[in-house]
This record gives structure tokens, sequence and C-alpha cells, in this order.
């Protein structure tokens, strides 16, 4: 299993959190946390909490490589989970649809849920396209200091369009598939990604790098070393 | 830890999984599946991953019940979690009221995620009113047989009254809260729970009872035998 994130006791960390009450009276909303905090949660499973948001245009590989580490990481005994954004369009997400106001929904939802997975103990890889600074900023606001790794895949879009592996750049290209990042709208690449991959580089390889990363960051233990 | 919940081996499991492609080509999206499954996930840590819904009015105790049990089974070595309607009210569907229509999506959202979290593996009790039969039938068919369990917590509109731990029957009552479950909205008892708490009773007694009836459904060990 993985490494001691924290020398607290499971019980001396659940205690802080015992009877913390937050009142929210103008929404008649009160509500009492569970006395188990996520620190205890993670702790059993010796790891830290954290969301990986893998980012970058479509067929970039974020969902492969979010994918290959998902199984790595379970292999060395981490508790993770993949939230792929294709895959909350077809649940929590079905009721939108791809203009600029519901993309933004889809990336709240999206993040809402990880935060979720994350106080639930679970490091959680993220795959959303999610082409926009303010976008990818709402999301790390949901989380604390050194829980929230921004992760770019970097591919150009040439190779993103050569892959093609759904046909939509052919689709968007004909014009069948309005507001296409990379085609009819907008890939802000991001300025400060904690990990900045090369998508023309191998999967192995680009997997090695996220969790020299993720070592470094003291997210997981280094097995390399 | 927990009992194992299958014999089966982990690298067993999560090579059914693999390759694994749904299309859908309505909405241009395909996903592959990440080669590790919820059962890889949920074996890890000795356990089935299932929903606990807990069902009934304001007041009933049902969040009160789902963290007493979050406790008792993370200290027996389960990776649980509890999703609190409330509390998805903060964050997840901040962007809902409570009319009708909003309480169906809520619900939905809330399943969904729920959904997610089962994938995940985690053991995962939510607290929600969820007053309409429908909702709960909605939120059932989305998990497989025997990993949707319902909590019916069956307290007395008059003792749910009288404790008001929130004050809002009290406001209700003054017809400041619209469409308040029990007072102005109907509570459509279920008929088909797979547990019924008499919330009368000591909440540690019940949620003994909760154990033993999850016992039975091979969810987790009866640890009191």
């Amino acid at each position: 299993m993985g490494m001691r994130a924290s020398a607290r006791s499971s019980s001396g960390v659940a205690l802080q959190d015992m009877g913390a009450v937050t009142s929210r009276p103008d929404r008649n909303i009160e509500w009492r946390n569970s006395a188990v905090s996520k620190f205890a949660r993670a702790q059993m499973k010796g790891q830290k909490a954290c969301c990986l948001w893998f980012t970058g245009l479509s067929g970039a590989g974020k969902t492969t490589l979010a994918n290959l580490l998902d199984e790595t990481l379970h292999k060395d005994g981490f508790h993770t989970y993949v939230l792929d954004g294709d895959r909350c369009r077809d649940g929590l997400c079905r009721d939108l649809n791809f203009s600029l106001e519901d993309r933004m929904e889809n990336v709240r939802r999206v993040s809402e849920v990880a935060k979720l997975m994350v106080d639930a103990g679970l490091i959680v890889m993220v795959s959303l396209i999610s082409p926009l600074i303010l976008q990818r900023q709402m999301a790390r606001q949901l989380f604390e200091q050194n829980e929230f790794l921004e992760v770019f895949v970097n591919t150009p879009l040439a190779i993103c369009e050569m892959r093609d592996p759904k046909g939509l750049y052919r689709k968007a290209r004909d014009g069948l598939i309005p507001n296409f990042t990379g085609i009819s709208s907008a890939y802000e690449m991001p300025k400060n990604a904690e990990i900045v991959l090369d998508g023309r580089l191998k999967p192995n390889d680009l997997i090695e790098q996220v969790r020299r990363s993720m070592a470094r960051h003291a997210l997981v233990r280094d097995l390399s070393v």
C-alpha cells in the first residue's frame, strides 16, 4: 500500500472535525460534517486525496493518459478514479448542450463532483477539454493548496486532427459540429499548469513524468526511487 | 480491514473490462473504460460498493444516522462517504431552487454522483428527503441489483416537527417556506424499502439494524456475530 500521508492518528484527525456545524440561514440549510475527515479516509489508504485535472484539445490524449495513470496507481495500491468528461455527459450532465453557457455549467458540475470525491479521500483524475482559463480557475478554487494539479496535455492541433480518434475534427471542419474547440472555438493554453506533458511522446513516459511530479508534491511516494 | 468481497483476483477482474468501448454517435461521444473495474476498486478494501439511500421527512434523522453509520463503518476499515442533500445544495446543486422541477433535478444529480462513487468502489450513504416514489425509483434504476438499498427513516411528522432542529417546520407553518415536505408538499411513504427504521428508537440501535441488514445483503461482514 501507499505511504503514510500524515503522522496523525485516524481518531485524532476525526476528532478535529466533530461537531463542526455550518449555518446557512439564507437558504434554511444547516449541515453537520461526519466525524470522519478526508484525511482519515485518505490515510486509510496511505495516500493524499487530490485532483489531477487533465486539460487539452480533443484527441490530445487526456483520457488515455488518465486511464493509464489510474491503472498504474491502482496496481500500486492507491485508491483512484477517473472522471471522464465524456462519461459525465452521459449521466450527470446529460441535460447540457455544447453552448458556452452549458460548457461552463459542465465544468462546474464535474469540478464539484471531483471535490466531493477528494473529500471522500480519493485521487481523482478529471479528463475534460475545459478550454478556458476561467473554467480551470473555477475548478481550482474549489480545492485547497496542493490538492489540485493542472495537467496540460500539450498536443499540437495538427496531430490531434490527424489522430481524430472519434472523427470529430472532420465533422467540425465540415461544419457539422458547432463550437468545436480548436476549430470554431478557442482553446486557451494554461499558463501555470503544475504539469505540462508533450503529447507527442510515449504515454508510458508521460505517466512516469506525472508520477514523479505527484511524488514531488508529496501526493504519492516515488516508486521509481 | 473488511472481508473479501470476491474470490477473483484484482487483475482478473480488471482484464474483463479492458477495451470496453461504448459508442454514442448521436452525441459525438465515445468513451473507453479504465481497465480498473469497480469490483477491483472495492475489493482493494474488502467491501462491496453500494448505495444506501436514506429517505424521510426533514428532521427524521437521516443525516444523523448516515453520519453515525459512516463513522462506525469507517472505524471498521470500510471506505465510505456521506452524500448529504443539504451539502450538495451548497455546491453541485446551488443553481437549483425548491420547485418540483428543481427538486427532481436535485435528486437526479445526487443519484448520478452516488452512482459515480459506487463505480469508484465506495459505500455511499445518501441523505435526501426525496419525497416522491418516482424520485427514488429514478435513483434506484441507475444501480445494479443488490447495489441500492432504500433506507426509510420512518419518524412521525409530529415528532419531526417537535424536534425541528433547523426551525424549518415553524417557518413552513408560518408560510415562509413554500413546498415544504410534510406541510405544504407530499411525502410518499416507501412501499418496498429494503430497510425501515423506526425513527423514535435510539440511533445506535438503528445503526445496528442497518449493519445487520447490510450483512444479510452481503455488503459487509456481520461484526456482531
